[in-house]
C-alpha cells in the first residue's frame, strides 16, 4: 500500500497557539485516494530541523507532504530546503503562478510588490503545480529509487488553510496519477444517543464478525455523536466494495435502529435540513443556555434559508417572557430550567416565527449557576409542532463549552427524531 | 533549555477524522513552564510504531509526553509499550486510581466492571500520577543518563481531551519539580483590524529593534484577529521580565493604537464582557447571515448573563419585519443586505430587549446568493445605543464557514470600538 507522511511546519503550532487543522484535511483527502498515512510530524521554522524531518520521512514513506514554512514572515525556510533537496542551482520565475498572483491581488485592490512576485519564484528543479486560490504555488520534487531506497515524491503546500485546501485537489490528482491509485471505498455511519463505550459493547459481536478486508474506526465527536467508518481494503472477491459494505450495514441497522441518523457522513444539521426540505417544512429555535449555537449549527449548512426562519436567544428572563411569551407564572412556579419553561419557549417561538417545527433549550452550562435540582450539566429540551409539544432532559459532566456543544447536539437529535416521527 | 516532544496516538487522527487538539493544549501549558517543544508526532494504534516513535523522541528530548492509545477500544497499546520500556515484570493495581474510578462511575450511576478496574492496573515500574477527572491514570517512567545518553522522563496521558486536561496540571507540576524550572514570561497582545502581512510591515522597525532575549510570534485567528506573543527568555539583566515587556508595549501601543484590544490574551467576547460589566450596561444582537454565532461567542464567556440579554436570529425576512420591526419599505427599497436594514435591525433588537447596546449583521456568506452589488463575502454591520446608530461594511473572500466567522469577529470588534467611544 502506498504510504505518506505529513510534515507541518510552524513555531505557532509548537507553542500551542494554533491547532494544526491542515493535517486532518490532508490525511482525509489523501486517505480517500487509497494512501495510508504513516505519521504526522510537526517541527518549528528552522531550516535544519525541517530538512532532517523531511529526509527522515522520505526514507520511510512514498509520499511526503509539507505544509507551511513559506511566505515573507517565515523567510521561506521550506523553499530553501526544497532548493537543497532537489539539487537546484538557481531559481526560476513561474509565469503561470505570477499571473495568478497578479489576478488575486488586483481583485483585492492591492499592488503586486516584490515580496509578492517572489512567491512565484521556485527552485529550478522543482515541478510547479499552480495554485489558483493562493499566491504560493505547490512545489514537487521526485526522487528515483537511489536516494532513499525507493521512489518517493515530496510536495510543498502553503500553510494558510484556505490556500492549502485550494491546492489540495490538484495534489491528490497528481498522487493518483504517479502512483496509479484507485480509490478506497469508505462509508461513514453516523450515530447519536449511545456513548462510545456502550456502542462498542453493543456492536462487539457484529464487529468481531466483520470480514478481514473491512476495517472499522470509531470517531466520537461532541457535535456529531459517534461516527463508525467502514473501509474496504484490497477487495479481490467478485462482489463490489459497495455490496460488501451494504451487507454489513443491514445487520448494523438491526442493532442500532434510529440511533443511526446518516449512512454517508452527513451531520445532524444536514440531515435535519434534508428532512425539512423533503417535507417542505420550516423550523425555528428558542435558546437559553445554548446561546445561539443551535441556530449557528443549522445555518452552517448552505441553503439553510430554505427552511430555517430564525431563532430567539432568550438569555434574560425578560426576553423569555416578553419576546417568546413564556407566562411569568411558569418561571415563578417551575423555574427557567424546567420542562414547562422549554415547552412554553418552543411553542412561543413557533407562534412568533410561524415555523412548522421548533426546538428550545434551557439548562445550566456552568461553571457556576448550578443548584441541587438543576446541577451544572443539566439541560431541558423541548420540541414542538402542530401535532404537539414534547420535552426531555439530558445530563452531562463537562466544562462550559463542551456542555453547550452537548446540549446543542442533543437538542438537534431530539428535533431529528421528532420530525421523523411526524 | 529543557526540551520536550509530544507523541499523539490514534488511527482516527491519521485518517483525518479528528483534529489533534490535545497537542496544542499540552504545548501551551508545557511551554509556559519554560520547556521548548521540539516536535509533535502522530502515529497509529500500532505497538511497534508507538514504541519506535517514543524511543526516537526520548533520544532527542528531555521529556516525552504521550497521549492516547489507552482504553478498551484501543487494546491499551500504550500501556504495553510502557511495560516494556520501563522493564516491568508485572502489573500492580493502583489503589488511589481505583477509588477514583469507583467514584466517577458511581456518580454517573454506572457499575464498575472488570474493564474499568483494569484502567487502574499499571506496569509495576511506572510511577502513577492519579487522574482525578478521568478513569485512566497518568503513568511516568524516568530514565537515567545511560539508556538515551541523557536523563529523560516519559509521561503517558489519556487521549480523551477532557481527561487529558484534567491530568495536565499535575504533570506540569511534576515536570517543574524534576527539571527545576521557573516559568517563562509571556504576554499576548491581541489586535483586530489589520491583516497579518500589513501588521508585519507596520511593526517591522519595532520588531527589528526588539532585544535579543524577547521573542515575537504572530498568531492569526479568524475569530481573534492577530495575536502578538512576546516571550522573555534567559533574562539576566537587572530589570524584571515584566518591565522589559512593558517597555516594548509602550512603543507598540503608539504604533497600533485602538487596533490593540487586549494586552493579556483576552478574546473579543471577554473584552466586551468586561467593558459592559464595568459600565453596568447590557447588549443584545440581531443576526442574519451570522446565524447566531455572535450570540454564541458572547455566551461562551462564563457570567455572560450579567450583560447579555438575548438575540434575534432573523434569517427570514418575515422575522426581520415581524419580530425586529424592520419596516417593509426598507427591505423593498434597499434590500436586506444594506446599511438601512442593519440599522433598523440594531434599533429593533434594542427596542425589543431593552438592552443598552446592540449589534446587527446582514450579509452574504455564500456559496450562493451573491449579486453584483452584494457579492459573497460582503457584510453590513450595525451598532446602536441611546447615543445613536452606526453602520459599516466589510468584505472577505472565504468559504461559507470562514466568512461567517470573519463577519462575526468584525461585528464584535465594531461593537467594542462603539462601546469604548461611548
Amino acid at each position: 500500500m502506498t504510504t505518506a507522511s505529513i510534515c507541518t511546519i510552524g513555531d505557532e503550532i509548537l507553542i500551542g497557539q494554533i491547532v494544526d487543522t491542515n493535517s486532518a484535511v490532508i490525511a482525509r483527502e489523501i486517505g480517500r485516494a487509497g494512501v495510508r498515512i504513516r505519521e504526522i510530524v510537526t517541527v518549528g521554522d528552522d531550516r535544519q530541523e525541517i530538512r532532517d524531518a523531511i529526509i527522515k520521512e522520505l526514507e520511510k514513506s512514498d509520499i511526503v507532504i509539507v505544509t507551511g514554512g513559506l511566505g515573507p514572515t517565515k523567510d521561506d525556510v521550506t523553499k530553501t530546503v526544497l532548493y537543497e533537496l532537489s539539487g537546484s542551482s538557481g531559481y526560476v520565475m513561474n509565469a503561470e503562478q505570477l499571473e495568478i498572483i497578479h489576478r488575486i491581488l488586483s481583485s483585492r485592490g492591492l499592488d503586486v510588490m516584490e515580496i509578492n512576485r517572489l512567491q512565484a519564484s521556485v527552485p529550478e528543479k522543482c515541478r510547479v503545480i499552480p495554485n489558483r486560490l493562493g499566491t504560493a504555488p505547490v512545489m514537487a520534487v521526485g526522487f528515483d529509487g537511489e536516494k532513499f531506497g525507493h521512489k518517493a515524491v515530496l510536495y510543498s503546500l502553503p500553510g494558510v488553510p484556505f490556500e492549502m485546501e485550494g491546492a489540495l485537489p490538484d495534489v491528490v490528482a497528481d498522487i493518483r496519477s504517479i502512483f496509479g491509485l484507485s480509490a478506497i471505498t469508505h462509508r461513514t455511519v453516523m450515530t447519536y444517543g449511545i456513548a462510545e463505550s456502550a456502542l462498542s459493547e453493543k456492536i462487539s459481536a457484529w464487529e468481531d464478525a466483520l470480514p478481514g478486508n473491512i476495517r472499522l474506526a470509531y470517531l466520537p465527536d461532541p457535535l456529531k455523536g459517534v461516527a463508525l467508518r467502514l473501509s474496504v481494503y484490497e477487495n479481490e472477491g467478485c462482489r463490489s466494495d459497495g455490496e460488501l459494505i451494504e451487507e454489513q450495514l443491514q445487520s448494523l441497522r438491526g442493532i442500532l435502529g434510529d440511533n443511526i441518523y446518516s449512512e454517508n457522513g452527513e451531520t445532524l444539521p444536514e440531515v435535519i435540513g434534508k428532512l425539512l426540505k423533503s417535507e417542505g417544512k420550516t423550523v425555528s429555535t428558542a435558546e437559553s443556555c445554548t446561546g445561539g449555537l443551535i441556530a449557528s449549527l443549522l445555518t452552517s449548512v448552505p441553503g439553510a434559508s430554505d427552511y430555517f426562519l430564525g431563532s430567539v436567544v432568550s438569555y434574560a428572563v425578560s426576553v423569555k417572557e416578553n419576546v417568546l411569551g413564556v407566562p411569568a407564572g411558569i418561571v415563578e412556579k417551575y423555574g427557567v430550567v424546567s420542562s414547562e419553561c422549554v415547552a412554553a419557549m418552543a411553542q412561543g417561538v413557533r407562534n412568533l416565527t410561524g415555523s412548522d417545527y421548533s426546538v428550545a433549550t434551557s439548562g445550566v452550562a456552568g461553571p457556576g449557576g448550578g443548584t441541587e435540582n438543576t446541577p451544572v450539566g443539566l439541560v431541558w429540551v423541548g420540541v414542538s409542532s402542530v401535532s404537539g409539544t414534547e420535552t426531555m432532559k439530558f445530563s452531562f459532566r463537562n466544562d462550559r463549552l463542551r456542555n453547550i456543544e452537548r446540549f446543542s447536539a442533543s437538542a438537534l437529535d431530539a428535533l431529528r427524531r421528532f420530525i421523523i416521527k411526524g
